[in-house]
């Protein structure tokens, strides 16, 4: 493995404004297609959000802000009120999906820029960018302090686990829970290699995390959700990081159906288990985890894998697209603000 | 869900001889296809095996036992050795997968019928027969005993949870793990629901276990292997009942990937974990799950989903069709003999 610079990191872009127009990598296409695709209306970027062609807590947040931007510049252009169709836009694309807690801190962010300010038109458009635009500044940097906090707990040789995708197609680069992995490897020059989950339904460990450790030269070995058991039981597993779609004020975490599961076995085979995220992923309004609302997804993501159908026709589904974990079972807390670690129960 | 009369849970046929020819439904087909096809060769019975066309420990055996019979069939017809080609059959039949036991001891216990008869001919060819058809009715019979002793443990109400299919498919009729549901419901006309893991990475939760309890009017609900924990903490589920590729002496289980998460977590939240198996699956020479070999599969059953690509070109997979539970998370073990539960630690 190479000692890459910092930078090359940074190559794959999730979601990001150039020369005017936003532009986002659909994620449903990967691993065989890189595609970009340029995003023009609110109801685009709603309906990006939806289906998954950007996802990850903080990607989404940096999604959102920009889908308000769009909707700006659209009034704007068509001569309509600025203000009135950005704030429609924040509520709007609030509605996209309920559980990553970025999302609405990120429109509270330009909600408040858009109140607190008495200019409209282009003026008020541009001040809607600038936010956008310092938010995915800001995510990056936090995903920075992240891998650099968290490279700390990872020893040379370590082999890691983690879950579904927290990596830098979750966020506006270099992720939260591969934040450590890649400082680890590439800054530090630490020897590790990660076991990805391939995280059922959507298989964002499959598609994603694999080929995002691939592409960072850090050794990856596949495995079902339901294998990582036996891979901790062969005590082939130093640590696990995950990240996280919303914490709420006493430590609960809300993350990728299967993360619960890891906890639980992380605990029961005396593994550290960490969790992986920016500030912004703390949800003080949530007491606990009991107060997080959980997405469920349609049937068809497990009914159906591409056209093949792979369920018995009418069959009932539970697809819960997060679970929560007590915060009893998190070893420590990963953020830009620094590690945290529980030293007593709630 | 209508009172059926026990008669009807046996009409899945999974492997079976009629009229001197050998069938079997073709599982990797399922549930949009029911396929019968015929097995005229043992290369063909090897390869029916290996790809999972019939699949379950027992009924794996008794596909052998019919396996050994073709080719003494074949022998007679072609003017060859009865003896030799049967024996060099049962070779090359435990060459088609290491770890359901079913398996070797269905071609030890043909083996034994030919060494200890002096008949040669269509007389041995015959016996060979009878052995195969013997150990299919034994099968069913099996089946039916751990249906009986099982639903002792299933209260009215009750909602249970079980992985991979260990059912009517999985043997020569109603199963191991299901037959206890099957007879709840059935015979003793207990309100009862499951939830059916998809058990990647081929699904025969999805495919098989929700296709038998939809056919058998028992309501099932279809999850990922990730999303048993939540469901769990949940306090939904009253009872676990898995199958068993093979237990060692001391009671270790190997049974699919994923059976031993779902002890760990079964042990977390208390919930009762049976393992319901023939009395064929123990195998004594094994003395802990240690000496059991499990069988890795190809790489592609994970990277590959139909035609779609789902992971990134060259990606290292792990994929163990089997895990190892310990003895110590079994509450008690459903066998054809009686249900047993430990007192002690070994």
């Amino acid at each position: 493995m190479s000692h890459a610079t910092e930078t090359t990191l940074f190559q794959i872009r999730t979601v990001w404004h150039e020369t005017g127009r936003v532009f986002l990598l659909d994620q449903t296409l990967l691993p065989t297609v890189e595609k970009v695709i340029e995003i023009e209306s609110v109801d685009a970027m709603w309906d990006a959000i939806k289906r998954l062609c950007v996802r990850g807590a903080p990607a989404i947040g940096v999604a959102a802000g920009y889908g308000v931007w769009i909707a700006a510049r659209q009034a704007l252009a068509s001569g309509e009120d600025v203000r009135a169709n950005a704030l429609k836009a924040c509520e709007r694309l609030a509605s996209s999906r309920p559980t990553a807690v970025n999302l609405f801190w990120a429109l509270d962010r330009i909600k408040i820029i858009i109140k607190d300010n008495n200019t409209s038109g282009a003026a008020l458009a541009n001040i809607i960018l600038l936010e956008a635009d310092a938010i995915r500044a800001e995510d990056l940097e936090s995903c920075k302090a992240i891998g650099r906090l968290g490279a700390a707990l990872i020893k040379n040789g370590d082999t890691l686990l983690t879950h579904c995708n927290a990596g830098a197609l979750a966020t506006s680069g270099f992720g939260t829970a591969l934040a450590p992995m890649f400082w680890a490897a590439h800054i530090e020059g630490k020897q590790i290699s990660v076991y990805a989950d391939e995280t059922r339904p959507l298989l964002q460990g499959a598609r994603l995390t694999a080929w995002e450790l691939q592409k960072a030269g850090i050794p990856v070995t596949l495995i079902c959700d339901s294998t990582a058991a036996s891979v901790m039981s062969a005590k082939k597993i130093d640590g696990i990081i995950v990240g996280a779609d919303r914490i709420a004020a006493n430590g609960d975490v809300a993350n990728k159906i299967g993360t619960y599961a890891l906890a639980v076995l992380a605990h029961h085979h005396n593994v550290p288990f960490y969790v992986a995220a920016p500030w912004s992923t703390v949800d003080i309004s949530s007491l606990t985890g009991a107060d997080i609302p959980i997405e469920e997804r349609t049937r068809e993501e497990i009914t159906l894998s591409g056209d093949n159908i792979i369920a018995p026709e009418g069959i009932a589904v539970f697809n819960p697209a997060f679970d929560v974990t007590p915060a009893r079972l998190v070893t420590a807390y990963i953020t830009d603000k620094g590690v945290f670690e529980r030293i007593s129960e709630s």
